[in-house]
């Protein structure tokens, strides 16, 4: 994929760096949120953002801690967040205005354009998701579905993993619970994140240097739905079942 | 996969499944735990088990919650755990003896070899892991890499992906902080838990109520080690650098 500027056409961008192998319906085309974000210019410069008296104290806050913050990039982690949940140990723990708990807000200096700006998430990663869709399928005659992902790291364990934040066509969850098991037992806790296995299946495929942000996944068949169905934000547990806030 | 009992061969069983197709070195057998537990006798019965008042005592909390609960259970999964995180919304969220936070310490009914009895999670999963993979390397000559993965739920995500509890041969994590992108800005946060992304990766090829316990991941050479390394251990995260306990 070449680099990926504000009102590149990514689905145009995907088609061409098939070089006429041909999609199916049953594939999912899985793409980190990155280029979508630049494609839809969700990029913010930092010399355009005047950061609050909040954002300055977090980031004095921050640097104590070890972890200097630029107090403009602060503020749009916080425009980019409904709650600061915890601002430790250098780390900016947020829900997104779409939801998502991740650090930063997703706001992220890697892969961005140029050094002093930041790449936020999609505005409204589903609704990306069902456009690229619907545009692959005007380029290439097939629907698959298409999966957009980010990195998040997780409480409790070292590292991040690739995780669903927008869908169109695929199934985001896969309920087993009140199924039974090979020997007739209930399946009590059964309830796969199917789409985020598959992002994170992804991710195995691609380097983070390289630019190759969009993996092709097959033998997904039955999970992928002709109709977009509910999207990422079926992932997602609300507040009110939250046991860690 | 025949059903597993204690006392029998997992690497053996495997060999087997195989029907002569050649493992490779590079090869990665993800095995879901349960079959690893029922081999090594990690598997208790309710009717040896006496609950204590404490277990008593959240059963009968969790029963308020909605979610009834065998006391003997409850006991089961204190037994198995280091700490309490939460008890609520009729979940017990516990740091196991391995260090894992998970629900219910990982103990689980479902697919357990008799309705009255619960399967726990093996007791030294990287041991079991590095056990398996010098069997294989006995029984077949080649020496890939073993994952133990087990499902584990999120906060702030609906549904259960797979992670790696044991591991031999694979690398847990690879680490690009201090890389550099395709741009040649450093890659500030990556540190990719390819290891739990594997195992994510091995359950997407899996149904849940089939006797297909393990899944053999071919492409993932340039994470394969002669070594054993590190094991899933190097994926958690210390309780003082947590800020979710």
């Amino acid at each position: 994929m070449p680099e990926v500027a504000r009102g590149d056409d990514v689905a145009e961008l995907i088609a061409a760096a098939l070089a006429g192998e041909q999609l199916r319906d049953g594939d999912v085309v899985a793409i980190a949120h990155k280029v979508v974000s630049k494609a839809e210019g969700a990029v913010v410069r930092l010399a355009e953002i005047v950061a609050s008296a909040h954002a300055r104290e977090l980031a004095r806050a921050l640097q104590r801690q070890g972890s200097a913050k630029d107090p403009r990039a602060v503020q749009v982690v916080l425009d980019e967040s409904t709650q600061l949940l915890r601002a430790e140990r250098g780390v900016l723990i947020c829900r997104t205005r779409h939801g998502f708990v991740c650090a930063n807000a997703g706001v992220d200096a890697s892969n961005a354009p140029a050094a002093e700006t930041l790449v936020l998430l999609p505005r409204d990663p589903d609704a990306s998701a069902r456009r690229i869709r619907a545009r692959l399928r005007e380029l290439t005659g097939s629907a698959p579905a298409v999966l957009i992902s980010d990195s998040f790291g997780r409480p409790w364990r070292h590292g991040q993993v690739d995780v669903a934040i927008g869908l169109a066509g695929l199934q985001p969850l896969d309920d087993w619970r009140g199924r039974h098991d090979a020997a007739g037992l209930e399946l009590a806790a059964t309830w796969l994140a199917l789409a985020d296995a598959a992002a994170a299946t992804a991710e195995l495929a691609r380097a983070k240097n390289s630019r190759e942000p969009v993996v092709l996944l097959e033998g997904l068949e039955r999970y992928v739905t002709s109709a977009d169905g509910p999207g990422a934000a079926a992932l997602l547990r609300p507040s009110s079942e939250d046991l860690f806030a």
